[in-house]
C-alpha cells in the first residue's frame, strides 16, 4: 500500500474514532432528560469545529427546545462550518419554530453525524433529506446501538404504540421482596434505594397494581434531595377504582400526577377527581396490551413497573417486559417469603421469558443487574 | 533515611512480595486435591532455592503422602538451604513415617514460610516448634486468609466437629429450580452444568434429602469426561430409610459410595446394605447439627448440599450454611415455580441469613456467584 493510501486509511480510522467519541458525549447529554421529555425523544447534540467542542445541547424538560436548537443558539455564528453530532435524525416538522434539520442547514453546518434514523413518520428520512439538500455531508449509524438503547422509550411509542416497560425488583438472593408477614424495610441497602429513586426520575411514569397501593400506601416519588421535582407520573392499575381518597397517592396528586387506570363504566368516587387524580378508563384493565396503548396515546414513553408480583407477572405474560432491573441483597428470605414475580403458569421451560444481561455492578453489598428482553 | 535503611526496607518488601507469590503457587497446588483427601487437609508445598522453584507437592488423594514429603522427595539433596512454602503448619505427629516438620528439618531447609497455623491438637504449635528447634527461620501468616479459605473444610472439622457445608443452587433469576410441573431440564446452560460437576468433584460428599432422591432418582456423580473417578460420596438424608433398592443411587453404590442417614431404630430394607449402601443411624435426622457431627466423625470435611428446598432451608435455619454457590440463568419462571429454598419462617429481616459475595463470573449467559456466610 502506498504511503498516501495508508494515510487515507489511518485518517478514516481516526475520524471514526473521533466521531464515536463525540457521539458518546452527545448520548450522555441525551440521557440527562430521560423521563422529562415525553412524548418527545431525549436527544443530545454536540457541535465540533476544528476538533474543538463549541456547543452542546439536549432536549429541554418538557420536550422543547430540541437539542440541536439549544446547541446552535449556544454556538451562534461559530456553527458555520462545524460538525453536528446528533443522537437522533434531526426533526423535519415545522411548527412555531423551524425544523431542526432546517436550523442546522441555515446555521451553515458542514457535516452532520447521526446515530439513529427517526422512525417518526413526520421526520423519517425527511430530516436527512433536508440536510443533504443543503449540501451537508451526512454520516449515519455511528453508535447506533447505544442510541437505540437511550431512545428505546420513544422508539417503542412510535413503532409499537406502547411505552417501554422496565420491571424493577429489589429482592433477596432468592427473589423475595418481603417476609410472609409483609416486612420489607429494608432488604436492600440505602445506596440501592437511592438508585431506585434515581431510576424513577429517569422514567416518565411509575406503575403499580392496586394491591401494592392498598397494602403499602406508597408515595412512589423521587426523594433524592434536590431532585424532588423529578418525580414521575404515578400510574395505578385499579380495575374497580378502589384507591382510597385518603391514600398518600391521592393526597399528593396535586403535586405529582396520579393516573388511575380503571375499567370503563366503574363507579368512581368523585373525591378522586376533586383531589386531582387523572382518570384513565380502559375497556379491560387486565388486557395490558390495551393499557399500554392507552398510556402511549397519552404520551408515555418510559414506564417503570414496581409491582406487585401479580402486575409483574402480567407484564411478563403479555410479552411487555422489555427490561428488567434487579437489585439483590446478599441474604435469603426463604420460600415462605413473598416473591417478586407472581405465577407465570409455564408449562415448558422454552416459554420462560428470557433476558440478556446488559450491565451489572455492585452497590455496596447489594448487586444491581440490568437485563434486556430476548423475547 | 540512609541508603542502607532504604535498601533494607525495599529488600523486605521484595521478599514479602516473593513470599506471597510462592505461597499463591502453593495454594493453587493445595486446591488440586480438595475433595479427595478427607479427613486430611489439602495442603500445597513449594520449595525454592536461589529464587528458583525446585520442587512442588500437594497432599496426595487419600490424604497421604503429605505435600511436604512429596516436594522433599522430588527435591532430594537440593532441598538443603531451600525455602519451603507450605499452606498449613507442617504436621508434628509421627506415625509409620516421620512428621513433616521433622522431614523439613532433616532435609536441611533454611527457611519455612507458612500460611496458616494448624488447629489440630496433634500439631498445633508443635510443628513450628520442631522447625525452630532445628534453627529454621520461620515466617507465618503469609496469605493466611486465602489459606483459611482453601483449608476451611478441615478447619471446620477440627474446630467445630462438623464439615463445611456449601449450598448450591442452579436457578432462574427469580430463584426457581423447576416449573410447577417439575420440569427442570435445563434451566442453566451446559457449561454451568459442567461447573456443577466440577464443584461436586472438589467436595468430599454431596448431600440431598430423600424428597429429591425420590422425585428425581438422581445419580449425583461427577460426569466430566476423564474425571468420572472424582465422584464424591453421596449422602441422602432419609429419616425412614425410604430410598428404594432399585434407585440409581443404590444401584451404583458399589462404584460410588452412598451413605444413608436415617433415624436409629428404623427398619431397614436389607437389600440396601447388600447393594453396598453405608447406613448412618443418627438419633434425629432432623437435628442437622447432630447429623453434621456424625458426618465429621466419619471423616467428611467438605459437603455440597444440592437440595431440595426443605433440606436447604434446614441447613440455613440451623446456621450450617457456610457457603452459597448460585448459578443464575437469565430467565424468569414465576411465583408458581419451585423455589430453591424452602420456608425459613422468619419473623424479622434481621434474622435472615446474610452472605458476603466472594467471587462472581459469567458462565456463558449464566452467572455464577459464590457467597460466604456472615452469620
Amino acid at each position: 500500500m502506498s504511503d498516501a493510501g495508508k494515510s487515507a486509511v489511518w485518517g478514516a480510522g481516526a475520524r471514526l474514532s473521533e466521531d464515536r467519541l463525540h457521539m458518546r458525549h452527545a448520548l450522555s447529554l441525551a440521557r440527562r432528560t430521560l423521563g422529562r421529555v415525553a412524548p418527545n425523544p431525549a436527544v443530545g447534540c454536540v457541535l465540533v469545529r476544528q476538533r474543538r467542542v463549541i456547543a452542546r445541547g439536549y432536549t429541554r424538560p418538557g420536550g422543547r427546545p430540541h437539542a440541536e436548537a439549544v446547541a446552535l443558539s449556544q454556538a451562534g455564528r461559530d456553527a458555520q462550518g462545524a460538525t453536528a453530532y446528533v443522537t437522533l435524525e434531526p426533526c423535519a416538522h415545522e411548527g412555531e419554530t423551524p425544523s431542526c434539520a432546517r436550523l442546522l442547514a441555515e446555521a451553515g453546518i458542514a457535516r452532520a453525524v447521526i446515530a439513529l434514523d427517526d422512525p417518526d413518520p413526520r421526520t423519517a428520512g425527511k430530516g436527512l433529506a433536508i440536510l443533504r439538500q443543503a449540501d451537508i455531508e451526512t454520516v449515519t449509524g455511528v453508535m447506533e446501538e447505544d442510541a437505540r438503547c437511550v431512545t428505546a422509550g420513544f422508539l417503542s411509542r412510535v413503532t409499537m404504540q406502547r411505552p417501554l416497560f422496565t420491571l424493577k425488583s429489589a429482592a433477596s438472593l432468592d427473589g423475595r421482596i418481603a417476609l410472609a408477614n409483609g416486612t420489607s424495610r429494608w432488604i436492600t441497602n440505602s445506596h440501592a434505594r437511592i438508585y431506585g429513586h434515581w431510576l424513577r426520575a429517569s422514567h416518565d411514569a411509575i406503575l403499580v397494581g392496586i394491591g401494592t397501593a392498598l397494602a403499602d400506601d406508597p408515595l412512589l416519588d423521587c426523594r433524592i434531595p434536590g431532585l424532588e421535582n423529578r418525580s414521575p407520573i404515578r400510574v395505578v392499575l385499579d380495575t374497580h377504582a378502589r384507591l382510597p381518597a385518603g391514600s398518600r397517592l391521592v393526597q399528593s396528586a396535586r403535586t405529582v400526577p396520579v393516573w388511575l387506570v380503571h375499567a370503563a363504566g366503574e363507579e368512581i368516587d368523585p373525591a378522586l377527581a376533586e383531589a386531582g387524580v387523572t382518570l384513565v378508563p380502559v375497556t379491560d384493565p387486565h388486557d395490558l396490551a390495551g393499557v399500554a396503548n392507552s398510556l402511549a396515546t397519552r404520551g408515555l414513553t418510559r414506564v417503570l413497573v414496581e409491582g406487585g408480583g401479580t402486575v409483574m407477572a402480567g407484564f411478563l405474560k403479555a410479552g411487555l417486559a422489555d427490561r428488567l432491573v434487579q437489585i439483590h441483597a446478599p441474604c435469603l428470605l426463604g420460600g415462605d417469603a413473598r416473591p417478586a414475580f407472581g405465577a407465570l403458569e409455564l408449562g415448558a421451560l422454552e416459554r420462560a421469558p428470557r433476558f440478556r444481561l446488559a450491565t451489572e455492578r455492585r452497590i455496596g453489598t447489594d448487586r444491581l443487574a440490568c437485563y434486556v428482553s430476548e423475547g
